[in-house]
């Protein structure tokens, strides 16, 4: 992935204090309320079956396979495995740990629930206004396409989608970071992660980027959610609009 | 680049008829005039340096510089290089033989002419119209951030940036083709490459795609530019708002 770069390209300010050129924000929880979408989608598609069921729970368990899954790969444990393929055997597991046996096509959709999940209010106006000054850009463990997917679907006004996926290893691992600096050809320090997870900007930080951390109250339902003050962070923010005041956009 | 892909993430019709999901279209001359931008650029900066040139002429002599270099990468001749450095290395050779010795800030803003043209009228309300219907994706030869920063710049209502830099070679070889349908999880026939040049054009059909030729009679100035009934393509349109007419956007 990516190639010699020549150093002429390069035009950062050198300077003591970084100034960022490129915002990277993290998706899941962050920029889309995944927890809504999935629980409605799983809703919807049960009741189609005629299956009674408790949808948040599904959605949270779900949810809670996604970074053991994901620590398997980046441990070497197994090869590169796409995100669609990580969600669908999470839902295999979860399914037959509930004795429920939903045909192929249903696993299928399901799945496809975390391709179209609705933005939080102020990501799609917070974003505009960043926009103005910064490179805007969706760094996530989702794939490219389902990146592509979900953006276009919730509107979201990004200059360009990156992926793990391009990195072919997961947040928190470095290369993901690294990769997006690469690609956009700034250095880490130029890149601010903007999340609403310890573990990614922890990831970012430790890659050699500036962090931002959004806090999400919303994100798991009534189980709580990541808080400001638990890792170091560059800036601290309540939502899009509230970082784009603090950064002077 | 890419990972294995689960066969239930495809959703192509699969019928005889390919419909078309993703429209990927070449930049330099598709949908940007890089004649104009980058001659009115080398214009402005060869003034500042007290210089009197014909600044078309150099638009044209590095243009012509273009496919030569990204050939002896898709050769083997080198490794893959950014295309920057092959601007870099064409600009100090048309310099040379002109006997013009600019310093090195003034190449790197030459360099960077290429990251800041303009659109053809019609590419903005065109890809407005297309974007409706289908995913809509740049795929040029120039780099991620080349291409980030053109299409912020112009507005280029794009839903995502791909890049020959993705594939470490160089359209019309078939990697970048087939590295932008994998990324965007369709089948190559799915796939519509939107190009002004028989070439690209020829190189996406070699790879599977399907092919609209667009004609920008003015891409060369008064040098000329390829014609439809060149290569066979499946549409051909005069502009991308034709292009839309077309595909019943």
């Amino acid at each position: 992935m990516a190639g010699t770069r020549p150093i002429e390209v390069h035009s950062g300010q050198g300077g003591a204090m970084p100034e960022y050129r490129v915002l990277a924000f993290d998706i899941f929880g962050t920029t889309v309320d995944w927890r809504t979408g999935v629980a409605e989608q799983v809703a919807e598609i049960a009741a189609a079956q005629g299956v009674s069921l408790d949808a948040e729970a599904v959605a949270d368990d779900w949810r809670g396979r996604y970074l053991p899954s994901m620590r398997r790969v980046n441990d070497g444990e197994r090869g590169w495995t796409y995100l669609d393929t990580l969600h669908r055997e999470s839902l295999d597991e979860l399914l037959a740990e509930r004795g429920l046996d939903f045909p192929e096509d249903v696993r299928r959709a399901l799945v496809r629930a975390w391709h179209r999940l609705p933005a939080w209010p102020d990501s799609v106006p917070g974003l505009a206004r960043l926009r103005e000054k910064y490179v805007v850009a969706a760094l996530s463990n989702g794939g490219f396409s389902l990146l592509t997917n979900l953006i276009k679907a919730a509107g979201l006004p990004f200059d360009c989608v990156l992926s793990a996926e391009l990195a072919r290893r997961y947040k928190p691992a470095p290369e993901p970071y690294l990769t997006a600096a690469e690609l956009l050809d700034v250095r880490s320090e130029e890149v601010l992660m903007v999340a609403c997870h310890s573990w990614d900007l922890d990831g970012a930080r430790a890659a050699g980027l500036g962090t931002a951390f959004v806090e999400r109250p919303r994100e798991k339902g009534p189980h709580g959610a990541d808080r400001p003050g638990e890792v170091e962070v560059d800036v601290t923010a309540g939502d899009f609009t509230e970082l784009a005041d603090r950064l002077g956009c």
